[in-house]
């Protein structure tokens, strides 16, 4: 089912079922089952779900715990209308992994992590999900001297390659998207941002089925836009998953609802997924679900849960609402072309100009008057006026 | 002339030559002429100098003034045997580029910047420089609908591919580094980090000329580390020049010393350059110059221009020393092994193992006991502090 | 003259007459004389306006000049119905001032500084301006060894009380507000939060009419959350003066138009400003005028600095009406109370309890039980989600 | 027992004691037995320890068991000669504190969280600690709207009031040092920085008993600079005890060894605190131990952990001989005396000079000539990397 807004939203299982344990205290919320998770997700407008395989099945079960389990999701998910859309590996939680999955120092855990990745590879293709996501998040190093670096990226292109190449033979149809995050909970990720993962996958044999799974709170951790982020993994065919979330300045991983963090940003966040570019009608579009990777504040308990959950939706769908009034506003549209916003989607270039012709252009340098051109009023201020009224007016 | 240790040392005309007037109050140090810049810089031990054409040429100088102030700073570079192993265009410091160069709203000011930029490469090629930097400081956007962000990278791509494809016209034996910075002057510059410059050279027509100028501050002010960028740029095959300087911690743009902001993180970033990558003696190397980009303080005058210049240069020879004999050391050797440092340069698949054979190993899952390899003691803070002993003891 | 809503409002010359050059790039502006600007605000709604004795007179100016420029400010003022209400000194833009004002190591410019100010003293007590605001951008250092860091605040301590004694002296009715900033233009800055500032004035002699003039993004830069600072101001009833802008994240100074930076948090500044504490009626308040300190972008030209001049009181408008709206609305004190907003406001103590009361109170201790009690749901996410419903619904 | 070179070296019991579960991942460790701690630390050279009751007592807890517990503790620190220098209260782990102790909205848990503490008090008396910290971990919010914060505030300054007064009614020899913190585990924390728990002493009717425990990593996370800050903390005559460890750039709580983070830093730390402020030998010194407040990283086990401890007082001791050396050179001496450190030291006025007679030195101002003395050279660079040479030469 979708939301009654015909907007896909999707959870990750381990956020609403967050026992909220953290760094500092120990949990203050009971365990959530996964199959009442997904019933209540559906009740309250979600189209689907997520889950890491530990967020399902504990580590270590045996065969008939994990059939079981799995089980009851997959019943829960069929009763309640429910898309897993997306599943992804836990390489982080158990001690085994304190030093990486893919890029551990040690070979054997390298060895034990693709395996646990591959039976999760098969899970997903039988479960029917289209993205696997892979957040490397214990891959990384406190200390400069305790990893080699090339060796690290090239056993990091080694994993990603051999996933990679195993869902193509097996002939799933199935997308990886890896997951971008600058520290927390090592002192630096390898990947840590967007840009990072993209240099990355253009270095992989197998890039053509891997993109990324951008989130919110990541990117601003380092300080950076994440509309700007979603914009270049957009220009680069890459965006193939969105987690979306809050955080408020650069500081430890805050995991907000959608929108409680840097709300303008939210703003442009929603109008460029739900709008497109304005001047590029045939620039990529992001087409996969609406997800939503949060967590329910440590203060809340089970109604506070829902309402976090619901929150999230309910955020984006007024974000969608204001979003489109703002595109459709005749103002706007005037203010987008005293910006130049339309005049930046024209070339540079003349049609078939070559360097030759430009460099014989005198108009383009000799006859050109700096002083004339810098007294142009872009009117940057009154457009971002313009986006708040709608926002907030 | 190089270094009495043979390293090759070059400098920025724009660092020594900065006049001190920042955001909030006016030069305090009168002009220094560059070609008296040049000449200091070799008398103090470096091999070569860079600049911006506007560093030697002021903005809108007529053909004869900018030939007589190239023609002395040529001479002067002669006569004192320093090498221009850069240039760089100036698309920042004038008010019509007050909205980019490349990826301004204004179609007109592009084709300037354009212009501006091939007319340098021209001078490059004739200085015999063999790197040209583009730094798009102005690139960016304070306010995200103030951007179609997918039409400015492609006016970016546009523009890199016309400057790359006229370079290879030419047949200028020259590669373009392009230099991340994540944000100030503009609130958000586009192409943030080393990542997000990989990302966007891998889109390229002509990305196998163009590569990267990272520097130190920058992927320091986005809180990421910069001897991970360095490494990831390495192993991209794209590290063409690198800019050194010292920053402590995000906040602005500091432009320190090299050495007096992160020093531990200088250490480490010196040991890579310099020694390469522990395990992996075959992975690409570093060949170009120890450029640094730093600002005396404005609290220094000439004395102190030249004592901090100097002091970058005394600062990476005592970082080469102090690293080498870390690196020599067989108590470091021992905790690399311990470490797994070397493990990791080992494939996690046995020389020619196919998937299936992964899958069929018992040994690398279903006999794999987690809990046993979890106690491994991987001795990091062992490592680190020997480190540490080696830097300061 | 107020703003039709009655919300008295000010700009700082500086503000609408900075003439953007920055730290890479050159004016894009022409300089705006000062009482024009005095006009023009008052047409655009302004009731008042501040500056610093060099934006009137630029340094140096004899004493005929002073009188001319000055008087012209003065009949502007008169003639639009304009208040003086704040003058400031600068100690930052002269490169005599470049390691400081009152905490220089050099004396002489110690000296200097004082007079300078004391000079201004007079200046704002003879214009009727209620508040003196220092900010000492240029008090701090790069370099931890720069400093005696005691002697340092000894300075700072002797500078603030000689002028403070001298108002009371004087008789004048006036009060200094002090404006902490982490960094920039120095790498660190003396009193770098409100906090610092409040602790240092703990210390003056004539701390009685010292307190503080807190800027939206200076607090923000050191990741702080500005309305808690203002908080504490006030409760330390030391909240003089405010600065209100906008900033994205810890980065250089951005100055943005307020709500452009972070918005939700400027929400909540002016639902403190306007609406006091929920549960504290008798709490000190803010009662001086909504004065803005940020910059027109420099991408602007003159019709960009008033648009951005009246955007600040536009978004300050909005957010007042939002914010008196969430306050009214019964479901939002409904939830006020379930997160226990009003209880907090209760003594921890009953009345006239004692501490052997305490101690003798089982029910407090020995009988408590702290499960029963951590299952409390608080309510915070969904009296957010109030918040945001009322604050872009 | 001290060190061999004389320095009182303290850990908490919850540093080495760390299991290394985190936000996202389990317990790499198993539980270290306290006595066992205190005895190992004992033997490494530490002088002293502290601990938070939750760290030897689990929470809950019947009195037998406390008792017990305690007295293996007891037992132990007189057999190895270890001084119990402070005890802490934990008001963060149990999820009754999720909303904070003595500002939780629930007066419940406010009371409960004072008679822990009081109890505590009484705990630390009769072991003859003299000093009690308190670090509000859980004071604070993730949303604005959360709480009256003013009366957050009063709550605050109740409870640490009510324990100050009881300390002095029980006439115990013991001072309170509040320690700050900017986030991490909430959103905000209350009293972020030094600044603001100096601007709140300031406040309290028996602040003369009460003063700070500073965090080096805490005031980094605000990318504030930690000696500036303990020199504030000194001046204010407020520090009472210390926390050091490491932290790189602003993110999550890394509470690395001290040393393995901002190096430079931490050499100044230890130069203010070996040597005290070079030109003001009247000013107060730091008397307190040299207490270690770090977690061994989560891929280590037990040899690590101690190895890291270890590396904490090497790194110390390393930096007090550096620094030492560094004070002695006359190369430094005669750098502080051209850059005017001892200078600062001298009051702007003269001895008994009136405002009135400043006003009347025309050398002051009328004839000072702000440009010539804009001249200069405060050598700082230089002497920042006269630092440097002894730090790492």
């Amino acid at each position: 089912m979708a939301h009654a807004s015909g907007i896909n939203y999707s959870f990750g299982l381990w956020t609403v079922g967050w026992n909220a344990q953290d760094q500092f205290g120990s949990a203050s919320r009971p365990h959530l089952d996964p199959a009442r998770a997904v019933r209540k997700l559906a009740e309250l407008g979600a189209w689907g779900f997520t889950f890491h395989d530990d967020d399902v099945v504990p580590f270590g079960s045996d065969d008939a715990t994990r059939d079981r389990l799995l089980g009851e999701v997959k019943t829960a998910a069929e009763e309640s209308g429910m898309t897993i859309e997306m599943v992804t590996t836990n390489l982080f939680g158990h001690p085994v992994f304190k030093d990486g999955g893919f890029t551990s120092n040690d070979r054997s855990v390298r060895r034990f992590a693709l395996r646990k990745v591959l039976r999760n590879i098969d899970l997903t293709a039988e479960l029917g999900a289209k993205t696997f996501v892979m957040w490397g998040g214990r891959e990384g190093s406190e200390y400069d001297g305790a990893k080699d670096l090339h060796a690290a990226l090239e056993r990091y292109r080694e994993g990603i390659d051999l996933v990679a190449g195993y869902i193509k033979e097996k002939g799933y149809d199935m997308r990886i998207a890896l997951e971008p995050k600058p520290n927390e909970p090592r002192g630096d990720i390898f990947l840590p941002t967007i840009g990072h993962a993209l240099g990355f996958i253009a270095q992989l044999e197998h890039g053509d089925i891997v993109g990324l799974n951008p989130e919110t709170g990541h990117e601003q951790m380092a300080g950076l836009n994440y509309t700007h982020g979603l914009a270049q993994a957009l220009w680069s065919d890459k965006l193939f998953h969105i987690d979306l979330n809050g955080q408020r300045s650069i500081k430890f991983d805050q995991d907000l609802v959608f929108g409680h963090g840097d709300l303008l940003s939210a703003f442009f966040t929603v109008d460029l997924v739900e709008n497109g570019f304005p001047g590029s009608p045939d620039a990529p579009r992001y087409t996969g679900p609406r997800h939503f990777d949060y967590k329910p504040s440590r203060t809340e308990v089970e109604a506070g849960v829902w309402d976090s959950a619901s929150a999230n939706m309910e955020m984006y769908e007024m974000l969608a609402k204001k979003s489109a009034a703002y595109r459709a506003d005749p103002e706007v549209q005037e203010a987008f072309t005293t910006a130049g916003i339309f005049e930046l989607a024209t070339p540079t270039l003349n049609p078939g100009e070559t360097v030759d012709e430009l460099l014989a252009d005198r108009s383009a340098f000799e006859d050109f008057d700096p002083e004339a051109a810098a007294e142009r009023d872009f009117g940057f201020v009154r457009l971002n006026q313009l986006a708040l009224r709608h926002l907030i007016g």
